[in-house]
């Protein structure tokens, strides 16, 4: 078994530990979060993603007595060389308040991301998957927009800055550890940053998902580079979106239904071009 | 405007009021719902939504005053054959502590379907396209599937027992409306269900959502009569599912995604469905 030199053994149990007060702010406060950079990992099945994958982007990892007593020896090798913290169950639940912990809870490193880091680097140079999210409310629609973008090969998501926070724990949930893969970055302008890839890529193709004009979805071109725009589960997607674009597509509904789920409409949008491009 | 008969214009202030507390049960419990064949309709957009398409289905309506007050005529006149209740704000918000009713909520007549009903009746025979789910429990993902099914064009859905409830008010909320025009069937047994529609459809595909020695969903075959079924969250389907299957489909996913959400997966299968008949 590795020597646990980082673990500070004593079981912390004083709400007023500053190492548990920067926890519980960082799992209510989006705020501080982006100005850490930084996201709070829950729940065993993630955290061991992160350990095996990414160990360098934990900076802190806090665990119940129990939950670190049962790590294998591959966890604590790989965990000599981070920063742990025992915590007692009480106080683990308390300060986990609004999360399903699993008696494990790590900090991890999210830096931002810049427009270039959306695309993907390739020999002969790069290419552009992009789905833009305008305006996106709901954290578990995100958190499944960004688990489908990795799964269909998206190369990046690019998010409004009105849309849900990224960092949230709901959509770092839902996002099953895509989070940790899929490069996301925030925009305060879409339009300003599809101007930016145009001039990078000749041949972009931009769609928005809107009834305005629009054509349907199964005509799109999504064999080259492209960005399709996601909007708000109420309004869809703005105008300054619609502008930026160079055409609307529509997804076909029989029924009466109105509009479909936001993470609904991408996944299907995105599968599409998935499927294009075989 | 109409003459509101029907309308008792007392306002009902006491929690122990019978049709309060019957209220109140059927929002809390699944079984009671079953027992009477109803659930519980939330927020004004789904209520004009059974209002106008299915006012027959309106078994009690009720109402805080002020948005009575703010119904315009056409729905005055609708509501006059209807059992209309107005509550007091405080307790009707205290009758509707689970749900978000915007001043409006209604029991909606929502009887059983049978296996029968899942078909859609054409001139020369019946087709089947049918979404059978297997132990599906996050009342979110039922209610989008129930959504999309119907913008896909599906025939009806099969729910295994084990299954979230469908008149669960998060499942109901969630299906924007698409609860009211989608057949539901409950039942105790996919294996025999399926082998229902085997004997009334001679050329039924049977597709199973899983891993084990499956095809690509883009190879299936979704031009005529065909079942798709999708399992759990986190198992997937159940071996008797896949046993009562022609084939395994598999979506393919880049990047180290397990697999996708259940609601997303679904939409993509069926979705792909849809396009195929054009």
């Amino acid at each position: 078994m590795g020597d646990l030199k980082e673990v500070n053994k004593e079981i912390i149990t004083s709400p007023s530990n500053p190492h548990v007060k920067r926890l519980s702010a960082l799992l209510k406060k989006g705020r501080l979060r982006r100005e850490e950079g930084v996201f709070v990992c829950e729940g065993r099945k993630m955290f061991l993603e992160v350990l095996f994958q990414f160990p360098e982007r934990i900076e802190t990892a806090y665990f119940t007595e129990k939950v670190y007593n049962e790590l294998n020896e591959s966890c604590r090798e790989r965990l000599s060389e981070i920063s742990c913290l025992l915590m007692s169950d009480s106080l683990f639940d308390k300060a986990a308040e609004t999360v399903t912990p699993q008696g494990v809870l790590a900090i991890v490193k999210f830096p931002g991301r810049s427009l270039e880091d959306l695309c993907l680097k390739q020999e002969n140079g790069s290419v552009l998957r992009l789905l833009i999210l305008d305006n996106l409310r709901d954290p578990g629609n995100l958190g499944t927009v960004v688990r489908t973008a990795e799964a269909a090969g998206m190369t990046g998501i690019l998010l409004s800055s009105e849309s849900v926070d990224v960092t949230n724990p709901k959509v770092v949930r839902s996002t099953m550890g895509a989070i940790l893969r899929v490069p996301v970055c925030c925009t305060d302008s879409i339009a300003e940053a599809v101007g930016f890839y145009r001039r990078k890529f000749a041949d972009l193709k931009v769609y928005a998902a809107a009834l305005d004009a629009s054509i349907p979805y199964t005509q799109a071109d999504f064999t080259g580079d492209f960005a399709i725009i996601v909007g708000n589960e109420s309004s869809g997607v703005g105008r300054e979106s619609v502008e930026a674009a160079d055409c609307c597509l529509h997804i076909p509904m029989e029924g009466r239904v109105e509009s479909l789920n936001a993470a609904v409409a991408a996944a299907v949008m995105m599968y599409r071009a998935k499927e294009m491009r075989k």
